[in-house]
């Protein structure tokens, strides 16, 4: 029996400037991302993301980034082991307040943007992550780009962790994502992107841009929710799992 | 048998920047408000506080304030119920993380500056606040000020509360503080304001401003760390507290 | 002959947030207000709106607000006469690079959200803001709303200002604008919002919300910009002015 | 006839945070640095330092830096060309509304911290630099670390430049600073160093850590003021320099 976790970022939007269609999106997933107020997000919008979640059965994650709301944490920041862990630490703490608070358990820790893509290879700041959610709670499941040097530590040092994919992207022969600038970065031909993803989840193969058969673990898949042809692809993507046997739940 | 707590706000420095004397004050006091991120503290500065309070078993509180780094929180911000209360929430999350990852419980939550001030009358304020504490955790104590409003909400919504009282600093008739421009705002007397805290504390009396005798309840003492005088204080005053009977320990 | 200026708040995003339809809008008006970077508003998005000003022909105003990202200015914040002052000085200098940079004149100040709220009564922001203005640039034009004491000291002190109306507020007897809570707030039938924006600026009359014949100035139109049909009332009530003889021209 | 500069980083304070001790140091420097608001300082701030540069007759330029508070601007980040460039732009002219409202000239603009670091080799950043002044103010002069590659682009667009050189720093091979973790970064000998920048200053010539001869050119010197120590060496410095007929004096 085959699953895969569907899960989102979410309540990215801050103060005045809305950003994510999350009251559609909550429809589709089964987990959420959510930001922590750092590189997006605020406690209103945290507030209100996690309502949502409890109120469809949806699970939630910290979604911890640099503080860089002006790069919206996709810009690379060179910060000390001590500066990443405690900046990790304190989002998952302060978004954990929310889930608490209604009475929900925090899921899992899925690091962002620029933090997230130097887990891929830096050892340093993935172990910062690790032993933040090591000291505030051994059950939090770590979230990781399939491949990512973050999966490995955290599982060494005995947290569960999933290995997240993607329908819409390319990978190169590490499992690394093709960048976007290059060509061939984004699957954008629909029947072939849901294809690659049942093949992840059943066979655990991936073909690389260079034409390479890769190992790989899906254990999530990252969904968006930009637009209504975004829902849609969601919605079909669904669709295909179920006729395939897969099924569609939180890990 | 007479009990103190003897409080004092830490954890307020900033990056680079450097404010009170955290590693000196922190062998004086009982408890400590540690600031959160949003008036004055980072993550990095809630961490080396909370490991020194672990390792000098003092207490731990949240001292959450409003969105203001640029003026430490002490400017008056008009905010919405859902605002006050979701940013205290984030707030207290936030350093419960800490506490958490240092396996120590969260003792108390006191609101900062302008936030702090408004509690005096602003019963909106004191309730968003109150009622981010009852969701988050209903065993966290809130300090409020000697006569403000905020220590009648929190106990009729059944929360335990400590009532804070000044050394340096005269009352009005109503136990407000008397503001800083007006003349007699401070007590610069030590032995006065010594015996005025005595009294405080065991008779549950202090003359006002005008002249007037007020029952006041003082629970819990707010000391500060700012150079070697305001030290030498703190201990001239615990010497007077333990001569007079009164025992010094958090609530 | 007939003169009115139109003018709209511009160049709100920030980072990856998009807010306001400024490469539309920007063809409906003379004048644009743009944020500094405090309320909304980030450097690249200045460069953006600035540039776009110039080739339109377009002239550009600052839109100084308060530091409250999260609250995008609309909060009241109870600061000091010198930080009101300064905070206004910083703004100004801030956009003034851009224009200074493209050759063009920076061409008005005009306070956003609760700084432009306080206006209305508050003697001594507007004082800060004024001296702000007339130390850095004595040939800047204040904007201010109909009926503001900060028109009156701004023309006192010796600068040019421009008395600001709206075609979709209703006003109260003292020329505020009705509360937006408050019943009959939102003139909603373009037809009569085009008629009292045509009185307002050819006979000075406005009739209030309880009836009453105000006397106002109308310099300058607030229009807006986001979705279709904002650009279309645009439209409509440029058509209406042109046919009544009204230029549509910066002052 | 031998002249040098001597600057010194300024109005690093923020709100209730104090940093350097201003009041004092600016009787010892012919130019300041003054942080504009991102990596340090704010509108107050900003006010009184160039408030007493004007009374003292000292020359002011623009500190702009990264948009990282928490890490006083040291951290490197990856901008693209146009964030660094628009973010130059915006902290320059910040700073140079103050200077106008105080009838001073802003007379140089010194990137800060990583930003500055960066400049060593990075010629993307360095360009941006460049532009961001040329189209502001072409009379600018820009401060670079001896050997930075931000000089050479400055001056091969037209640009004055001044080579800062440093009193208390060993250099490399390269002329970089020998970074503050090896053994020898600092010149701790104060006799040696006062030597080593008259030699820089009447010789052009520098012993690098590794016993090479280097050219180097020292238009300023930074000094600092952080505690009386630091002040009595900039007073010897000062002294030393008249003695050997270098006359201390802005570019």
């Amino acid at each position: 029996m085959y699953t895969i976790d569907l899960n989102s970022d979410m309540g990215e939007s801050f103060g005045a400037y809305k950003l994510g269609g999350d009251e559609k999106l909550i429809q589709y997933v089964t987990t959420a991302n959510v930001a922590c107020g750092w590189h997006a997000g605020d406690p209103v919008v945290m507030d209100t993301v996690v309502r949502m979640a409890k109120e469809r059965g949806v699970m939630v994650g910290a979604h911890p980034g640099y503080p860089d709301l002006m790069g919206f944490g996709r810009r690379k920041m060179v910060l000390s082991f001590q500066e990443v862990k405690n900046y990790v630490r304190y989002q998952i703490g302060a978004l954990a307040a929310f889930t608490k608070s209604y009475g929900m358990r925090l899921n899992h820790v899925a690091p962002h943007g620029a933090m997230g893509n130097q887990c891929q290879y830096d050892e340093e700041i993935s172990t910062a992550i690790v032993e933040a959610v090591l000291e505030f709670d051994k059950e939090l499941i770590i979230y990781y780009c399939a491949g990512a040097v973050l999966g490995e530590i955290a599982e060494s040092r005995g947290l569960r962790t999933a290995s997240e994919i993607f329908a819409d992207r390319a990978y190169m022969d590490d499992l690394s994502l093709v960048p976007r600038k290059m060509e061939g970065a984004m699957i954008t031909d629909e029947e072939i992107a849901i294809a690659r993803c049942i093949r992840m989840v059943k066979e655990g193969k991936v073909t690389s841009i260079s034409g390479k058969e890769l190992a790989i673990r899906g254990d999530t898949l990252c969904v968006h929710g930009d637009g209504p042809k975004a829902l849609e692809f969601v919605e079909k993507i669904r669709t295909a799992f179920v006729q395939e046997g897969i099924e569609i739940k939180p890990l």
